[in-house]
């Protein structure tokens, strides 16, 4: 089989890009990402086609945010789109004439790394993505597992703490809530308002102010050694660590791949998480040890997977 | 394939029993569990021994509590025997001339469930066992899975409370501290010395101190309506409720099983565990929901299963 | 000495009214709330000339929600008007010519209930007010504990759960983020949502929807048995009750007294809260335990004692 | 007046001093700690007569763990002896001749440092100490605050994590269980468990074994900058931090002090205390804050407190 395209979907544009067999992205198409439902659809398609000009294409692989059926076909709940039991693998088939799979974007972004990525010579892997939120997806036995009903891997929303903090989906004390880059910039900027006196890099960076604190902002004072965002840092590399630990509980993999873009800060992050993860391993004496792994595709790994998906029908 | 054994170790008795290809036990031969790790292996031999005899045995299945290895082969630790690093296959097929397969014994006993009980029909099984502790299987796709190293599926030491109740693992806040039989007289005791005068009827089935509380009198005492076990099972029901939850937010199963003494209760602590587990259930408007189902293999699941799982090599 | 003013700022009403020695109110003038900072200061001071006419009145007590600092003079912080800092005695004092003192609501509600209501008799009494938040107030050997700074008895903001949810005042897992009437809501909405088959009184008292769900509601499906709404109070109590044992451990007073909106259901709201408190009381069987009493001035509590603070000068 | 004697009863031994006015430590006299309730008495007479001897002495004040009627004479309740009821005021009364004032002791350590220590010019002071577990004390208004019934001020329980670790009060997430020497032993093992080669210089100052790690290890391995150490008191000022901002809440004291073994460390532990207290004080830009002192008397406090109690009569 050859070429396929993937279909990242971002909050403010849509990209569709060429892929081969070796996850090689070959070309790239992007337009701006609607605010319509349809109008999205719209936008995939024309990506596609525009993305697909002068290949020879055999199928289409869409990622998207949300809970996907069983079938790939039809995404069930969208969290940022308004889409609710939209059958976008029939829309997208009909106007693009390529058969096309639907596939939940953080277990794309799963595939993307297994294959070609930080997972690559592992059988079974858990991927966390820490991004604004916290997604993630399972490979087991080299095999996508996306549930029953299509909507496994939904790490973002296991409980970590009763009685919690609100969770966007209704739910109580969910682990994106404590381990997402959202979290991070929650987290700074409670610590630069109760001490601003130890916040002073940080809020340089910034425009002064403690609603102004960026995630980018506590990373660049992170690496100055700003000890807010240093701290800032640890919680949730502590909270990240803890909650591999039960993973590894439940899946026991080989490895875990970190990425997001809280993971572009490489071992600032990922050495405080397995410290965690370790302090937090049960049995940890009398068994094997899960690698703790940074992601290698960065943003592509969605796009590279779902092209992937694809291309394995 | 004919005929397997299925060993079951237990705290008082170990049992030996012949199972066929339909999951009917033909014989059962028992012996007393006795105090050392030595003498446990040597009483697993004498049982097989005692009850292959006249029947021609394929294989045979152990199940194990603790940690058993990748190659179902060596018992890496056992929380109840001093058993570290146990080459329990080789010395079993030693003595006996038959071929070993060693499991963990949740797993075995989700397995039994899975092909003889109530997971029969599902191909994406979570079963939960409720006994003194908390342990659970995971059948994805018809097969049990194990994790890399063999030791997924320990459900009972995910951390539900950060800073929660000490386990015995050494982790803090572990599911089973608040959910299973060991959890259910802790509630009942507490509730018993804050308020006796509506522990009643609890009181009355023991020895009449709240020190004397066992499971036993919480369950007599719930069926007649005493308060104070009702409302330890509904607590107990919370944490198994919301705990499941998780699992179907990480594994999407078609069915959760509930095993374990405590579910001998049936309905009594199934329908609270099915009204917490919708309760805490992530995006439950727009997913299938898995059914919540009541164990029908009782304390032979693990025997059954690990003689199956023998005969599947 | 003869009669005082008592000033209650409202969301949508200030009151002012003519209080005797013996709490009885014997006139009340309300205007509505302006909408500014400076607007609402006119208008206490208008409500106060209207109600004081042809009274001969001695001094005016404004009970105030948020910060009022040590000389019960300044506001230094209110939650929902725009008062920093604000000098609200100096200000009334110019424009009506009477002494004032500026106390804190709910430690006026407090300080009512313990005069008037149901703390009389006791000399150490801890007032809890369920309202949309959860305020209070402490008396110990008969005077009113202010702290050392003005700011002490702020009930709703001790933290109950580690990274619990966010409260208005920029903290975690505040007390009243789990016992007032907006946890109450919230927690009946939450159900309501999971098991709607199960709140059909509750809905149908409403425009039908889950987020139509208002306090009065839960209050009335409540009465009429609807287990969400039955189940929404127990939550609620659950917490008050434990707050309150952590109360008795600190204060130790001889009773506690739980007025506020909630309160108004009686025994409905107070028997669980009983139970809750008992449960978690620690050392119950070796120390005299506080009496739980509904308050008994509802809503003039604040009023009341505002004015009986300003006669005692 | 004159002289009293301060009984301090330890576990191991059990002393009495003459203390003056000033609270000046005039002579001391120990005596082991018997092992029965009646033997303790005797021992608390003899250290007292033998103390006592050349000395004008006109009042005892004992210093008890446990909870103290509001008569300050009976011990209702001792964890460590078993006392119950215990009418220990009018049996050291009727054996010495001198009057008699029993005081909970860490209620007659924070007196101590009110009267003669950190606390020094403090109208309202809050003690706690840290020590194997928690204690404190309160002083308002220049007063030792008791509660109604004898038994406030047990800070050690109150509840900071729900459903938390189980306390030898029979009650789950007591403050002392996260707050207290003990705590810190517990923190430091589960650390150097699960990273050992992190705890090197932490290992080495004990046994070598986990188990072998005790408080001062701790204390001599955080001040060689072991990164074991350093954390587990960093955990244990977290918790100490936040649970002293509750306390800002409810009590609003001019000043903290910390005493108790854990605070001989000084500011090694005194400032991360700090930190976090100013993390979770809540409305912390509107309030003035309360200083976080060292206590100064060291173990001599609940001696000197209680003598100085007893004059006071």
């Amino acid at each position: 089989m050859g070429l396929t395209i993937g279909v990242d979907i971002g909050g403010t544009k849509i990209a569709a890009g060429v892929v081969d067999e070796e996850g090689a992205i070959l070309e790239t198409h992007t337009v701006p990402t609607p605010s319509t439902p349809d109008g999205i659809v719209d936008a995939i398609c024309a990506a596609v086609g525009a993305a697909g000009r002068g290949h020879d294409i055999d199928a289409v692989g869409v990622g998207a945010a949300g809970y996907v059926d069983e079938k790939r076909a039809t995404v069930l709940f969208a969290p940022n789109i308004d889409w609710r039991h939209e059958p976008l693998k029939d829309k997208v088939e009909q106007r693009t004439g390529l058969p096309v799979v639907v596939e939940n974007d953080a277990n794309a972004a799963a595939w993307g790394e297994y294959r070609f990525g930080a997972g690559q010579g592992h059988d079974d892997v858990i991927c966390i993505t820490l991004g604004t939120g916290l997604g993630g997806g399972v490979i087991i036995g080299n095999k996508l597992r996306r549930g029953r009903f299509g909507v496994a891997a939904e790490f973002g929303h296991i409980r970590v703490v009763p009685d919690g903090l609100l969770c966007g989906c209704g739910s109580q004390g969910c682990w994106e809530q404590y381990a997402s880059g959202r979290a991070l910039v929650r987290y700074a900027r409670q610590r630069a308002r109760a001490t601003p006196e130890r916040a002073g890099v940080l809020l340089g960076l910034g425009d002064g102010t403690v609603d102004g604190i960026e995630g980018k902002h506590i990373s660049a004072a992170a690496r100055a050694g700003d000890p807010v965002a240093v701290d800032s840092f640890r919680e949730l590399a502590r909270w990240a660590g803890a909650g591999l630990a039960d993973l590894a509980s439940l899946f026991d993999p080989s490895a875990f791949i970190v990425g997001g873009g809280v993971s572009d800060e490489g071992d600032l992050v990922l050495d405080p998480i397995r410290k965690s993860f370790r302090r937090w391993l049960v049995g940890s004496h009398w068994r094997p040890h899960a690698q703790v792994l940074a992601a290698r595709l960065g943003n592509k790994a969605g796009l590279v997977g779902a092209a992937d998906l694809a291309r394995q029908g």
